[in-house]
């Protein structure tokens, strides 16, 4: 089929006609199907079930230094799961703390602590005129409502193939002394799948922010979380970079098994310098005693060491790549050629990011609702839940069955031609 | 034997000479004990062991409602958890919010977003060039801890025998539009065990705050932890008593199962009005996605319901009471008449809160110290960890077991008596 630019207003009218069939066909089936978040599928949780053997009523319930896991103590987490996180976040355990069960929840309180009492002793934020974070997009949307529930004012910045627009980081971080963060997810970026490029981490750890409370996010939420054996993303170590550039402090890293073991029912965890840590520690120890430490203990057990982890990993991988594989096959069958959307094809991570033609994504995600099928909100991958260009929907293949998953792509595409079609006839 | 203040020069120095031999003795043995913390002793912890095993791997892990607890929702927990926890708390499920392993968690969470976003749409308290806190005292260090971290100025209130003095309290929320909190332990108090009477209460829910903002921080941290089965305390319900005095969004009820379950992998949870609620709900959803469930529906599976966790409190009671009959039993037989002490004696929570002579607590702990054994820093007890008397002690029996309590409160014995005579020496 030909680009649906080069069709006449009768080609799209003989078009249209057809997919209205279509989309009543599909309007009748009254499915019910939820892409809209990066939720582990049933098949998932399924192979962390023996987790919650590994723990029992019987159990040695003592740390390797022999500390009681089911009392108060060990506010930094149990040292082996500080190593575990450590070798998962590949960084030093000295530089790791075990949080609760959300990284999301460590990063609103690193922002809300710095609103408050600024960072490492600098004023706080909510005491300066202006503060700014910037925002590679498409992004994630629960950073952005941190940023944006606090004021701080987001800037978008472009996301390349190979990270953000490092040019305009640097102008607005080593100029703009109200730049006070950057929202980063290096590594199979939510919602691209994209990894940052070593010269795109080194440039990071070579800024020289006007501000000195400015630091980076660095949400390293897809470390292990490969589709492919042989195609595995790396990325370099920002802590360690760096460090070696002389901003030893400008990086707070955070990971999570969320998507390892169970979402919400997993362990978080921030690295960052001894410095840094000095400082967060005041606050850390002054909000909680402890965090669930059997919990920690549980995960150890299970996964033994980072191997096993990796090796999880795996069982996971096999079986979210047959989804993820679904919505492309699909996507390619249907619309390549047609000059209507375009979209990134992950070697890992949770998300496939769709740009259908400017001004048609609203209404596409509006299309698919009527199917019963509900996607991610338009513009939920830009601060403020504004598309400039309402072009970008993120699609999260991880809930549903294969099966499903290609009946709902199929429901999508229809929706996007749809939407296409409407907007050409209209312009 | 008389008391030390009727001695004279030559008996006390009699005294000492026994008391400095008997420390000897005391110091050769080289202890190593720890009263500091409210901490569960083992055979408490071993009460908890059999709710390891209500959750395994083959558990259906859905809720009553068909949710998994696996995934990601439920942001306030899971219904039949927000009930039981209503059920401790003497409140109602819909004023309920489920939250992490730690109370003092969401206590801290609390202030740092009245901080910076006030309190249902007030100015921020960052804007504010004052904010002050009432404190009765002694009191929990931590709740001190978390005021002093944001520059709080902490006002010590008395606190009586049925609640804190309420004439002070009225006078400072009722004009002073400064005064923004007050922290208290309403049953079986942190450190000396006392519970507010019905009138106290009501005076609470009729309090005419010159702040709008002006919130009682209620933490319920013993709702259920009696020491004994016929002589148990009850309280008003807060909520209910602001409600029905006109003010109904006065009051943030904290609560957990730290003393219940497991200390930092129990389930913690806050209450307030509805009004509130909306208010937190927007500030919760950023923050986290969910807490725990998996940890929810482990309590939900091993307590059933309230009835169950009464029963295990029964089971908590039967452990902690010797514990805190050995530590009065010893103080009675070794200090009374001498007055140099007193203490009091709980009928619930986790503390005995000893009076030492006016100038001799910090002496005490320090001796204490030198033998071994680990009291909660002098002072701990008042803001600012100021105690204006250098008085007041908080013993945590719960810890050690009771042979070791009766050893323990032998050498605390000697060290009271020894640090009180050098004092009248001094004189």
């Amino acid at each position: 089929m030909k680009p649906y630019m080069q069709m006449d207003r009768d080609e799209l009218l003989a078009q249209k006609a057809e997919l209205d069939e279509a989309f009543k066909t599909e309007e009748a089936k009254g499915l019910s199907l939820n892409m809209a978040r990066g939720k582990p599928g049933a098949s998932q949780l399924a192979l962390s079930m023996p987790m919650l053997d590994v723990i029992n009523g019987h159990s040695d319930m003592k740390t390797l230094l022999g500390n009681d896991t089911r009392n108060y103590g060990d506010w930094d987490g149990i040292g082996e799961c500080r190593q575990l996180m450590a070798d998962m976040m590949e960084v030093k355990k000295a530089n790791v703390v075990v949080c609760g069960n959300s990284s999301l929840n460590i990063m609103y309180d690193t922002v809300i602590r710095s609103m408050v009492k600024g960072v490492n002793g600098s004023t706080p934020w909510c005491k300066l005129e202006k503060v700014k974070f910037l925002c590679p997009v498409p992004g994630y949307d629960r950073h952005f409502k941190i940023t944006e529930t606090f004021g701080i004012e987001m800037v978008n910045i472009p996301l390349h193939e190979d990270g953000p627009d490092m040019d305009l980081v640097e102008q607005y971080v080593n100029n703009d002394e109200s730049v006070k963060g950057i929202w980063c997810v290096p590594k199979y970026s939510n919602p691209t799948g994209i990894s940052y490029s070593d010269e795109v981490v080194r440039r990071f750890a070579r800024l020289q922010p006007k501000a000195e409370d400015f630091r980076i996010f660095w949400d390293n939420a897809y470390a292990i979380h490969h589709l492919y054996e042989e195609e595995q993303h790396q990325i370099l170590n920002i802590l360690e970079e760096c460090e070696k550039a002389g901003n030893p402090n400008m990086v707070y890293m955070f990971a999570s098994t969320s998507k390892v073991s169970f979402p919400g029912s997993g362990i978080s965890a921030i690295a960052t310098s001894l410095e840094n840590m000095e400082f967060l520690k005041k606050f850390m120890t002054t909000q909680i005693i402890g965090h669930d430490k059997i919990n920690q203990l549980r995960h150890v057990r299970f996964f033994r060491n980072i191997d096993g982890m990796k090796e999880h990993m795996k069982k996971q991988a096999n079986l979210l790549r047959p989804k993820f594989e679904a919505v492309i096959r699909i996507l390619e069958e249907e619309l390549s050629g047609l000059g209507i959307g375009s979209w990134t094809e992950p070697k890992g991570g949770y998300f496939i990011s769709f740009d259908a033609m400017p001004g048609c994504a609203s209404a596409i995600v509006a299309k698919c609702e009527q199917l019963g099928l509900v996607l991610t909100g338009a513009g939920a991958t830009f601060p403020y839940g504004k598309d400039p260009q309402d072009s970008n929907i993120r699609i999260a293949p991880s809930f549903p069955t294969p099966e499903e998953m290609a009946e709902a792509t199929r429901m999508f595409v229809i929706c996007v031609k749809l939407a296409s079609i409407e907007k050409l006839l209209n312009a």
